[in-house]
């Protein structure tokens, strides 16, 4: 695993303690403008820890593919997630 | 809790679950737009619950409000919010 | 038309020129980084005239809706509405 | 100017279209959960414009820096983009 990779895995690991702190706050009730805020977090972590998948496969797979004259569908595989990523 | 809240309780909870198998796949070395791909899903389930919860405040908090002539202000706080869902 | 309507269309229109003007970075064939920032400008403009008329739909329509015992119906066309605006 | 560009470029001048026909409904005041549904087609447009522009800075630019070995500056250009596009 490379440094991107082992910091993406860490903040999935964080994003999942947010979600669990979420969880419990809307057990006790809290008020729902927090629990969203809290939620947006999460989402925050998920969008990092993605965003670092990205950047390292990019500076990986992307680029030996390119190599290998095979960049192409490379790029149209990230371009198609970042499509769902971005909403579109 | 109501209706809404129940569901988005549950919807927390599955994309806990979610995290969790994300995190899996990441440490069994699975290929990155895989990866990415569940983060995804993970983060479709956190705006699930987000939508929900922000109905349920509407149709109750802010119904309230109105009733007691102080919506304007429950209406900018949730328009706050929104704007830092869809990253204004 | 009431003063978050009008900020709204005053927005829009300057998204518009915001577009315009990138149109023409990319016919001078400028840097496509520079190109992109200058699309999320717009994106940004957008979304600012989104939310304002969101804000004013909710503390005219939605109020009165709600006085009329019809307030669920037009908070689910809202939420409706935000679910595709965050790209659920 | 590549495929690509060209699409993006046709693309940008359909979302300009697309924003002149939303303030022209705004002006005729009409309903504002319609207006809201063209803002979020011009939004579409825009980022069926940007990953096009992306995807050719990938298949070009980032692929031109990989072969002199200047390729990690470019991807940080672009994962520094993506963050800003997806709202992180």
């Amino acid at each position: 695993m490379n440094d991107d990779q082992k910091k993406a895995l860490q903040t999935l690991k964080t994003a999942k303690g947010q979600i669990e702190a979420t969880i419990k706050m809307m057990e006790d009730d809290r008020y729902c403008i927090d629990v969203s805020n809290q939620i947006l977090a999460a989402q925050s972590l998920l969008k990092k820890a993605d965003l670092l998948i990205i950047k390292q496969h990019i500076n990986n797979c992307v680029r030996e593919a390119f190599e290998q004259d095979q960049g192409k569908e490379k790029v149209d595989e990230v371009i198609e997630l970042l499509a769902k990523v971005i909403g579109k």
